[in-house]
């Protein structure tokens, strides 16, 4: 990129209209020039590619790509496309008020189900005062499956609430947070499944855990569990779930995330009894932070340096 | 009290058959003697007094009484009868899972109106896909009336949450967790108002306090507010709470104490579309707790020392 003219980003996604973000990289750099895959004019020129589930082989054909940025924590939309320049940096979003954002919806989930939330909801519908047990928060055990920023962030907040609160993540995490059990690798996964009355899942996608939150899970947990997903909807296998509800070895499920997104109208798990489904809102990204971070990334990478957001191209995430 | 005997203990109720207490103070001491309202033996006998809305006049006629306990974390409900002993210590019980339950059932409701799980519920059941807005946490201001020790907890777990959280106590509370904003004093209760996305009463009830959550309140309120009452069913004014909803000036009421419990079946407040009703649920005492402290209360007075859970007749609280 020419020292002395102002960068070029393309706005790429082929299920989001990404000209939303426009307003934001003007209010930081009045100059700035973007572009989206309609429109991209000589891709020589782009620099930057700020992408949600980008057209497939699109990167593929920016010669002087300095930086690709997801627009979220997740990156494997883009690593989906083996087209993708290896050489590279890809950066997620960290934010504050997204890791916020995940934690009191995953707070609410928890809670949710502990308290017994959906009948007392119900029962209000009819005015019935009734009951249910009251357990306290220290003898509900909750599982974090991926102890990322978001993981991490959530199991914090559930630990101040007074749950009991493990977490598992692919390799030995140091310094986890005071009250937290640690759980790593393949062979620490039983141990954290057998503990789990709530497990939520806020893994990174990948090939290994693409339909985590299916049979095999599922048997592990204790009986009557409750599981969240807060991660990908690959996470999920759908009729695994809808037979774990069915036999009682679930007792509920909440899900930010599902393989078919917007999930249609006549899908069996809206209307279960035991399933809560919400619209993939459990955070958002400001278009001010994605913003700021694209730039702040690309000025990194500019000077010679790897963003601290930049993900493991061998990891995938 | 003799001190070559055990001490014989009356669980005195007019609404809770209070004998479930009795296998947990046995537990602590197998060789203790209780008694209820209706086989109370010699009056001189008794030593200490667990009670819930204890029957009117009874507390007066115990001539050695050497402690009065409640069951929960209120007192109002023994010095609603004026028969009440003014030297004889009046102690709650203070329990850290009946606070981490408070916690837990403030944060759903906070989160659940801020981030409209309402609305995701019913339209889960519809198998409607639509998102509702996000507001960062560190926009939603939440003020929380009343720093006792539910208060206090309920404040920093919901800071810890990243919403931006204020308080109000009627004195000053010097030491309060870091991010949380102080008020006191009838001067600062407007400024408290002023600034409440969502209100949370967790007042002792007493004669200032009665009806706080009334038309005077909501009027002092952002428009648009939620109203959350973990207090006393005495808090709220349902006509007032109905009225300031219809109008628009409060959005959402979270309500598990009401004037009258259980609600009658029939009354508005169940089925108005944007209130929650739950039975009194937020928080309950275990068992051996209350036998725990009330022992351990019994003890301390016979020392000759207050124990630290006493309340302040000439405050009531």
């Amino acid at each position: 990129m020419a020292a002395d003219r102002p960068p070029r980003i393309a706005l790429l996604s082929r299920v989001l209209d990404m000209r939303y973000l426009a307003p934001a990289f003007q209010a930081l750099r009045p100059d700035i020039e973007w572009r989206t895959a309609d429109d991209l004019g000589d891709p020589a020129r782009i620099d930057a590619a700020v992408c949600w589930l980008p057209p497939a082989g699109l990167l593929g054909t920016l010669p002087n790509l300095r930086l690709i940025q997801s627009i979220g924590a997740g990156v494997d939309h883009i690593y989906a496309d083996p087209a993708v320049p290896r050489q590279v940096p890809v950066c997620r979003v960290s934010e504050a008020g997204m890791t916020a954002g995940m934690s009191t919806y995953v707070a609410w989930a928890v809670i949710n189900h502990h308290r017994h939330f959906p009948d007392y909801v119900r029962n209000c519908a009819e005015g019935i005062w009734r009951e249910s047990p009251i357990v306290p928060p220290s003898e509900h055990r909750v599982a974090i499956a991926g102890l990322g920023r978001l993981g991490l962030a959530a199991a914090s907040a559930l630990s101040a609430l007074g749950y009991r609160v493990s977490g598992w993540s692919r390799t030995p995490k140091p310094g986890l947070p005071v009250g937290i059990t640690g759980h790593h690798g393949a062979d620490g996964l039983p141990a954290l499944l057998a503990e789990a009355d709530t497990l939520v899942c806020l893994l990174p996608l990948t090939d290994e855990t693409r339909g985590f939150l299916g049979a095999a899970t599922f048997a592990q947990l204790p009986r009557g569990a409750h599981v969240v997903n807060t991660g990908r909807g690959e996470h999920l296998d759908p009729d695994a779930l809808l037979a774990a509800l069915d036999s009682g070895q679930l007792a509920y499920a909440t899900l930010d995330a599902t393989p078919q997104e917007p999930l249609p109208p006549e899908h069996a798990l809206w209307r279960h009894r035991n399933v809560l489904v919400t619209p993939h809102i459990a955070t958002r990204t400001p278009a001010a932070a994605i913003a700021r971070q694209t730039l702040e990334n690309l000025q990194t990478v500019l000077e010679g340096r790897r963003p601290d957001t930049c993900a493991d191209a061998d990891l995938g995430y």
